[in-house]
Protein backbone atom coordinates (compact mmCIF):
# COMPACT_ATOMS: atom_id res chain seq x y z
CA UNK A 1 0.00 0.00 0.00
CA UNK A 2 1.47 3.49 -1.06
CA UNK A 3 1.83 5.43 2.24
CA UNK A 4 -0.29 8.25 3.43
CA UNK A 5 2.14 11.03 2.81
CA UNK A 6 2.27 9.50 -1.05
CA UNK A 7 -1.29 9.62 -1.17
CA UNK A 8 -1.24 13.14 -0.10
CA UNK A 9 1.26 14.25 -2.06
CA UNK A 10 -0.61 12.48 -5.19
CA UNK A 11 -3.67 14.61 -4.49
CA UNK A 12 -1.78 17.98 -4.09
CA UNK A 13 -0.04 17.13 -7.47
CA UNK A 14 -3.29 16.60 -9.40
CA UNK A 15 -4.80 19.80 -7.23
CA UNK A 16 -2.59 21.93 -9.04
CA UNK A 17 -2.91 20.64 -12.40
CA UNK A 18 -5.35 23.61 -12.17
CA UNK A 19 -2.76 26.23 -12.15
CA UNK A 20 -2.93 25.11 -16.21
CA UNK A 21 -6.27 26.78 -16.64
CA UNK A 22 -5.66 29.96 -14.82
CA UNK A 23 -5.26 32.76 -17.66
CA UNK A 24 -2.99 36.22 -17.03
CA UNK A 25 -3.65 39.13 -18.94
CA UNK A 26 -0.51 38.92 -20.80
CA UNK A 27 -0.09 37.46 -23.99
CA UNK A 28 3.17 35.24 -24.83
CA UNK A 29 5.97 37.03 -26.60
CA UNK A 30 5.02 37.94 -30.15
CA UNK A 31 1.15 36.93 -29.56
CA UNK A 32 -1.95 36.70 -28.99
CA UNK A 33 -2.66 33.56 -27.00
CA UNK A 34 -2.67 34.63 -23.29
CA UNK A 35 -0.21 33.06 -21.15
CA UNK A 36 -1.32 30.63 -18.09
CA UNK A 37 0.27 30.47 -14.41
CA UNK A 38 1.78 27.16 -14.81
CA UNK A 39 3.28 27.90 -17.80
CA UNK A 40 4.46 31.59 -16.97
CA UNK A 41 5.81 29.91 -13.44
CA UNK A 42 7.94 27.43 -15.24
CA UNK A 43 9.32 30.50 -17.40
CA UNK A 44 9.56 32.24 -14.42
CA UNK A 45 12.10 29.20 -13.16
CA UNK A 46 13.91 29.28 -16.04
CA UNK A 47 14.81 32.75 -15.77
CA UNK A 48 16.18 32.53 -12.31
CA UNK A 49 18.54 29.82 -13.46
CA UNK A 50 19.98 31.97 -16.15
CA UNK A 51 20.18 35.43 -14.10
CA UNK A 52 20.88 34.21 -11.17
CA UNK A 53 24.46 35.90 -11.61
CA UNK A 54 22.73 39.19 -11.66
CA UNK A 55 21.07 39.33 -8.09
CA UNK A 56 22.24 42.24 -5.80
CA UNK A 57 23.15 39.84 -3.71
CA UNK A 58 24.32 35.71 -3.79
CA UNK A 59 21.00 34.11 -3.49
CA UNK A 60 19.96 30.26 -2.82
CA UNK A 61 18.85 29.43 -5.82
CA UNK A 62 16.68 26.44 -4.89
CA UNK A 63 14.52 28.37 -2.70
CA UNK A 64 14.47 30.90 -5.55
CA UNK A 65 12.97 28.45 -8.11
CA UNK A 66 10.28 27.48 -5.12
CA UNK A 67 9.02 30.54 -5.25
CA UNK A 68 8.39 31.26 -8.80
CA UNK A 69 7.07 27.65 -9.13
CA UNK A 70 4.57 28.13 -6.08
CA UNK A 71 3.93 32.09 -6.50
CA UNK A 72 0.67 31.37 -7.91
CA UNK A 73 -0.57 28.46 -7.01
CA UNK A 74 -3.13 30.41 -4.74
CA UNK A 75 -5.07 31.61 -7.68
CA UNK A 76 -6.10 28.51 -8.56
CA UNK A 77 -8.83 29.80 -5.89
CA UNK A 78 -8.45 32.91 -5.23
CA UNK A 79 -7.97 33.95 -9.27
CA UNK A 80 -5.70 35.85 -11.30
CA UNK A 81 -5.30 39.60 -10.31
CA UNK A 82 -3.83 41.63 -12.93
CA UNK A 83 -1.07 44.13 -11.25
CA UNK A 84 -2.20 47.67 -12.64
CA UNK A 85 -5.79 46.87 -10.98
CA UNK A 86 -6.25 49.51 -8.48
CA UNK A 87 -9.57 47.82 -6.93
CA UNK A 88 -8.07 44.79 -5.63
CA UNK A 89 -4.28 44.84 -3.89
CA UNK A 90 -2.47 41.81 -4.94
CA UNK A 91 -0.49 41.55 -1.51
CA UNK A 92 -1.65 38.97 0.47
CA UNK A 93 -5.04 39.57 0.53
CA UNK A 94 -7.29 36.97 2.94
CA UNK A 95 -8.48 35.01 -0.31
CA UNK A 96 -5.18 34.17 -0.53
CA UNK A 97 -4.36 33.42 2.72
CA UNK A 98 -7.01 30.85 2.47
CA UNK A 99 -6.00 29.47 -0.54
CA UNK A 100 -2.35 28.88 0.10
CA UNK A 101 -3.83 26.88 3.43
CA UNK A 102 -6.19 24.93 1.26
CA UNK A 103 -3.49 23.91 -1.14
CA UNK A 104 -0.87 23.22 0.27
CA UNK A 105 -2.71 21.77 3.03
CA UNK A 106 -3.09 18.84 1.42
CA UNK A 107 0.01 17.61 1.63
CA UNK A 108 1.62 16.50 4.90
CA UNK A 109 1.50 18.88 7.47
CA UNK A 110 5.58 19.49 7.23
CA UNK A 111 5.60 19.78 4.10
CA UNK A 112 2.24 22.06 3.94
CA UNK A 113 4.17 24.31 6.52
CA UNK A 114 7.17 24.46 4.15
CA UNK A 115 5.49 25.68 1.26
CA UNK A 116 3.47 28.49 2.89
CA UNK A 117 6.41 29.61 4.66
CA UNK A 118 8.34 30.15 0.92
CA UNK A 119 5.18 31.55 -0.15
CA UNK A 120 4.76 33.98 2.36
CA UNK A 121 8.67 34.81 2.33
CA UNK A 122 7.86 35.87 -1.68
CA UNK A 123 4.70 37.37 -0.56
CA UNK A 124 6.58 39.97 2.11
CA UNK A 125 9.41 40.27 -0.50
CA UNK A 126 12.07 40.89 1.88
CA UNK A 127 14.37 38.55 1.94
CA UNK A 128 17.34 38.68 -1.17
CA UNK A 129 15.73 35.63 -2.35
CA UNK A 130 12.11 36.88 -2.47
CA UNK A 131 13.28 40.38 -4.07
CA UNK A 132 15.22 38.54 -7.09
CA UNK A 133 11.90 36.09 -7.10
CA UNK A 134 9.94 38.97 -7.84
CA UNK A 135 12.46 40.80 -10.20
CA UNK A 136 11.79 37.95 -12.47
CA UNK A 137 8.03 37.94 -12.02
CA UNK A 138 8.10 41.91 -13.14
CA UNK A 139 10.78 41.06 -16.04
CA UNK A 140 8.86 38.81 -17.88
CA UNK A 141 5.67 40.68 -18.65
CA UNK A 142 7.93 43.75 -19.38
CA UNK A 143 9.38 41.34 -22.17
CA UNK A 144 5.82 40.54 -23.25
CA UNK A 145 4.42 43.76 -23.46
CA UNK A 146 7.52 44.91 -25.63
CA UNK A 147 7.23 42.19 -27.98
CA UNK A 148 3.20 42.97 -28.52
CA UNK A 149 3.04 46.51 -29.50
CA UNK A 150 2.38 47.33 -25.75
CA UNK A 151 0.36 44.13 -24.99
CA UNK A 152 -1.35 45.29 -21.30
CA UNK A 153 -0.60 48.82 -21.22
CA UNK A 154 -2.46 49.44 -24.58
CA UNK A 155 -4.99 47.21 -23.68
CA UNK A 156 -5.71 48.55 -20.43
CA UNK A 157 -4.61 52.04 -20.90
CA UNK A 158 -1.82 51.82 -18.64
CA UNK A 159 0.65 54.69 -18.82
CA UNK A 160 4.57 55.35 -18.18
CA UNK A 161 4.64 56.14 -14.46
CA UNK A 162 2.31 53.36 -13.78
CA UNK A 163 4.54 51.01 -15.19
CA UNK A 164 7.99 52.52 -13.70
CA UNK A 165 6.73 52.86 -10.37
CA UNK A 166 6.17 48.64 -10.90
CA UNK A 167 8.59 47.90 -12.49
CA UNK A 168 10.98 49.74 -10.05
CA UNK A 169 10.75 46.64 -7.83
CA UNK A 170 13.15 45.07 -10.51
CA UNK A 171 15.92 47.17 -8.94
CA UNK A 172 15.39 45.38 -5.35
CA UNK A 173 16.91 42.03 -7.23
CA UNK A 174 19.31 43.14 -9.64
CA UNK A 175 20.67 46.49 -10.52
CA UNK A 176 21.80 44.90 -14.08
CA UNK A 177 18.69 43.71 -14.52
CA UNK A 178 16.60 47.09 -13.95
CA UNK A 179 19.29 48.90 -15.88
CA UNK A 180 18.21 46.57 -18.51
CA UNK A 181 14.22 47.01 -18.09
CA UNK A 182 15.00 50.78 -18.05
CA UNK A 183 16.55 50.55 -21.54
CA UNK A 184 13.32 48.71 -22.59
CA UNK A 185 10.55 51.03 -20.43
CA UNK A 186 12.36 54.37 -22.50
CA UNK A 187 12.50 52.47 -25.96
CA UNK A 188 8.58 51.65 -25.26
CA UNK A 189 7.89 55.19 -24.74
CA UNK A 190 9.82 56.59 -27.76
CA UNK A 191 8.00 53.67 -30.34
CA UNK A 192 4.96 55.42 -28.62
CA UNK A 193 3.48 51.99 -27.44
CA UNK A 194 3.79 53.29 -23.61
CA UNK A 195 2.55 56.53 -23.23
CA UNK A 196 4.08 59.49 -20.97
CA UNK A 197 -0.12 60.52 -20.34
CA UNK A 198 -2.91 59.07 -20.64
CA UNK B 1 24.63 48.89 -21.44
CA UNK B 2 23.79 45.91 -20.77
CA UNK B 3 26.34 43.59 -20.18
CA UNK B 4 26.88 40.84 -23.31
CA UNK B 5 26.12 37.87 -20.80
CA UNK B 6 22.66 39.37 -19.94
CA UNK B 7 22.00 40.31 -23.86
CA UNK B 8 22.63 36.82 -24.70
CA UNK B 9 20.27 35.39 -21.00
CA UNK B 10 17.71 37.10 -22.69
CA UNK B 11 17.88 36.06 -26.30
CA UNK B 12 17.53 32.46 -24.41
CA UNK B 13 15.20 33.39 -22.45
CA UNK B 14 12.80 34.89 -25.32
CA UNK B 15 13.34 31.56 -27.73
CA UNK B 16 12.29 29.26 -25.28
CA UNK B 17 8.88 30.54 -25.05
CA UNK B 18 8.14 28.58 -27.91
CA UNK B 19 8.39 25.18 -25.22
CA UNK B 20 4.38 26.81 -24.62
CA UNK B 21 3.33 26.10 -28.42
CA UNK B 22 4.68 22.07 -28.04
CA UNK B 23 1.54 19.97 -27.65
CA UNK B 24 2.14 16.78 -26.05
CA UNK B 25 0.00 13.58 -27.33
CA UNK B 26 -1.54 13.77 -22.98
CA UNK B 27 -4.52 15.60 -21.82
CA UNK B 28 -4.51 17.98 -18.61
CA UNK B 29 -6.14 15.60 -15.61
CA UNK B 30 -9.57 14.91 -16.68
CA UNK B 31 -9.88 17.13 -19.83
CA UNK B 32 -9.79 16.86 -23.70
CA UNK B 33 -7.22 19.98 -23.56
CA UNK B 34 -3.62 19.22 -24.70
CA UNK B 35 -0.82 19.65 -22.56
CA UNK B 36 1.99 22.10 -23.74
CA UNK B 37 5.44 21.55 -22.74
CA UNK B 38 6.07 24.34 -20.73
CA UNK B 39 3.00 23.20 -18.28
CA UNK B 40 4.37 19.84 -18.10
CA UNK B 41 7.90 21.32 -17.26
CA UNK B 42 6.49 23.07 -14.43
CA UNK B 43 4.55 20.02 -13.05
CA UNK B 44 7.09 17.72 -12.88
CA UNK B 45 9.04 20.50 -11.38
CA UNK B 46 6.48 20.75 -8.72
CA UNK B 47 6.23 16.71 -8.46
CA UNK B 48 10.07 16.23 -8.01
CA UNK B 49 9.91 18.98 -4.79
CA UNK B 50 7.23 17.06 -3.21
CA UNK B 51 7.97 13.71 -4.21
CA UNK B 52 11.90 13.71 -3.49
CA UNK B 53 11.57 11.95 -0.15
CA UNK B 54 10.39 8.78 -2.28
CA UNK B 55 13.75 8.60 -4.25
CA UNK B 56 15.58 5.74 -3.64
CA UNK B 57 18.72 7.16 -3.10
CA UNK B 58 18.80 11.12 -1.63
CA UNK B 59 19.01 13.34 -4.46
CA UNK B 60 20.57 17.14 -5.65
CA UNK B 61 17.07 18.33 -6.00
CA UNK B 62 17.87 21.64 -7.35
CA UNK B 63 20.01 19.55 -10.05
CA UNK B 64 16.55 16.93 -10.46
CA UNK B 65 14.65 20.35 -11.15
CA UNK B 66 16.94 21.68 -13.51
CA UNK B 67 16.52 18.42 -15.38
CA UNK B 68 12.53 18.47 -15.26
CA UNK B 69 12.54 22.23 -16.28
CA UNK B 70 14.95 21.55 -19.32
CA UNK B 71 14.70 18.44 -20.80
CA UNK B 72 12.45 19.09 -22.85
CA UNK B 73 14.06 22.56 -24.52
CA UNK B 74 14.89 20.31 -27.55
CA UNK B 75 11.78 19.96 -28.65
CA UNK B 76 11.16 23.69 -29.68
CA UNK B 77 13.59 22.50 -32.90
CA UNK B 78 12.68 18.35 -32.79
CA UNK B 79 9.18 18.29 -32.12
CA UNK B 80 7.42 16.41 -29.38
CA UNK B 81 8.19 12.84 -29.67
CA UNK B 82 5.05 10.20 -28.83
CA UNK B 83 6.79 7.80 -26.28
CA UNK B 84 5.21 4.72 -27.77
CA UNK B 85 5.84 5.81 -31.21
CA UNK B 86 7.69 2.59 -32.62
CA UNK B 87 9.23 4.63 -35.49
CA UNK B 88 10.89 7.57 -33.96
CA UNK B 89 13.23 6.24 -30.95
CA UNK B 90 12.95 8.91 -28.31
CA UNK B 91 16.29 8.44 -26.73
CA UNK B 92 18.69 11.79 -28.42
CA UNK B 93 18.38 11.59 -31.30
CA UNK B 94 20.58 13.92 -33.56
CA UNK B 95 17.98 16.05 -34.09
CA UNK B 96 17.51 16.63 -30.41
CA UNK B 97 21.35 17.10 -30.07
CA UNK B 98 21.57 19.53 -32.66
CA UNK B 99 19.07 21.21 -31.07
CA UNK B 100 20.31 21.23 -27.44
CA UNK B 101 23.68 23.00 -29.35
CA UNK B 102 21.36 25.63 -30.89
CA UNK B 103 19.40 26.59 -28.23
CA UNK B 104 21.33 26.09 -24.77
CA UNK B 105 24.06 28.18 -27.20
CA UNK B 106 22.15 30.88 -27.04
CA UNK B 107 23.79 31.23 -23.90
CA UNK B 108 26.88 32.19 -22.83
CA UNK B 109 29.78 29.99 -23.15
CA UNK B 110 29.99 28.55 -19.74
CA UNK B 111 26.26 28.62 -18.70
CA UNK B 112 25.43 26.78 -22.35
CA UNK B 113 27.58 23.80 -21.69
CA UNK B 114 26.30 22.98 -17.78
CA UNK B 115 22.58 23.25 -19.53
CA UNK B 116 23.83 20.77 -22.43
CA UNK B 117 25.35 18.45 -19.66
CA UNK B 118 22.58 18.24 -17.40
CA UNK B 119 20.47 17.55 -20.29
CA UNK B 120 22.67 15.23 -21.69
CA UNK B 121 22.42 13.28 -18.09
CA UNK B 122 18.91 13.24 -18.14
CA UNK B 123 18.81 11.68 -21.43
CA UNK B 124 21.67 9.14 -20.42
CA UNK B 125 19.42 8.05 -17.23
CA UNK B 126 22.29 7.07 -15.64
CA UNK B 127 22.66 8.65 -12.24
CA UNK B 128 20.50 9.09 -9.68
CA UNK B 129 18.99 12.26 -10.06
CA UNK B 130 18.67 11.79 -13.62
CA UNK B 131 16.61 8.41 -12.52
CA UNK B 132 14.65 10.42 -10.14
CA UNK B 133 13.54 12.93 -12.72
CA UNK B 134 12.34 10.18 -15.58
CA UNK B 135 10.49 8.42 -13.44
CA UNK B 136 8.67 11.70 -12.86
CA UNK B 137 8.37 12.51 -16.49
CA UNK B 138 6.42 8.95 -16.79
CA UNK B 139 4.19 9.42 -13.32
CA UNK B 140 2.34 11.98 -14.89
CA UNK B 141 1.41 10.64 -17.93
CA UNK B 142 0.53 8.02 -15.80
CA UNK B 143 -2.12 10.27 -13.49
CA UNK B 144 -3.39 11.85 -16.97
CA UNK B 145 -4.14 9.00 -18.77
CA UNK B 146 -5.92 7.15 -15.66
CA UNK B 147 -7.98 10.29 -15.26
CA UNK B 148 -9.24 10.13 -18.84
CA UNK B 149 -10.25 6.89 -19.30
CA UNK B 150 -7.15 5.84 -20.71
CA UNK B 151 -6.19 9.02 -22.40
CA UNK B 152 -3.59 8.00 -25.15
CA UNK B 153 -3.75 4.07 -24.18
CA UNK B 154 -7.13 4.34 -25.70
CA UNK B 155 -6.34 6.84 -28.53
CA UNK B 156 -3.32 5.18 -29.84
CA UNK B 157 -4.34 1.43 -28.88
CA UNK B 158 -1.44 0.82 -26.48
CA UNK B 159 -1.65 -2.22 -24.41
CA UNK B 160 -0.91 -3.40 -20.77
CA UNK B 161 2.94 -4.92 -21.69
CA UNK B 162 3.92 -1.26 -23.56
CA UNK B 163 2.41 0.85 -20.86
CA UNK B 164 4.24 -1.40 -18.00
CA UNK B 165 7.67 -1.30 -19.78
CA UNK B 166 7.53 1.83 -20.38
CA UNK B 167 6.23 3.04 -16.72
CA UNK B 168 8.89 0.33 -15.24
CA UNK B 169 11.38 3.43 -15.26
CA UNK B 170 9.56 4.71 -12.37
CA UNK B 171 11.43 1.69 -10.30
CA UNK B 172 14.47 3.02 -11.09
CA UNK B 173 13.97 6.12 -9.63
CA UNK B 174 11.72 5.35 -6.47
CA UNK B 175 10.36 2.02 -5.62
CA UNK B 176 7.85 3.48 -3.58
CA UNK B 177 6.19 5.25 -6.46
CA UNK B 178 6.61 2.30 -8.29
CA UNK B 179 4.63 1.08 -6.02
CA UNK B 180 1.47 3.48 -6.45
CA UNK B 181 2.22 3.07 -10.27
CA UNK B 182 2.16 -0.32 -10.51
CA UNK B 183 -1.11 -0.16 -8.41
CA UNK B 184 -2.80 2.31 -10.96
CA UNK B 185 -2.36 0.01 -13.62
CA UNK B 186 -3.39 -2.44 -12.17
CA UNK B 187 -6.48 -0.59 -11.87
CA UNK B 188 -6.71 0.57 -15.10
CA UNK B 189 -6.86 -2.79 -16.64
CA UNK B 190 -9.81 -4.09 -13.64
CA UNK B 191 -11.64 -0.98 -15.20
CA UNK B 192 -11.44 -2.02 -18.87
CA UNK B 193 -9.40 1.53 -19.66
CA UNK B 194 -6.18 -0.32 -20.35
CA UNK B 195 -6.28 -3.86 -21.98
CA UNK B 196 -4.06 -6.52 -21.84
CA UNK B 197 -4.06 -7.69 -25.25
CA UNK B 198 -5.32 -5.05 -28.59
CA1 LIG C 1 0.12 36.71 -10.29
Amino acid sequence: MPSDNLLKQIEFIKEIDKLKYIQRKTRLLNSDRHENDAEHSWHLAMMAIVLAEHSNEPVDILKVIKMVLIHDIVEIDAGDTFIYDAQKNHSNTDEERIAANRIFGLLPGEQAADLIAVWEEFEAGETKEARFARSMDRLEPLLQNTSNNGGTWAEFGVDYNKVYGKKKVIKMGSEAIWGFAEMLIDESVEKGILKKNV
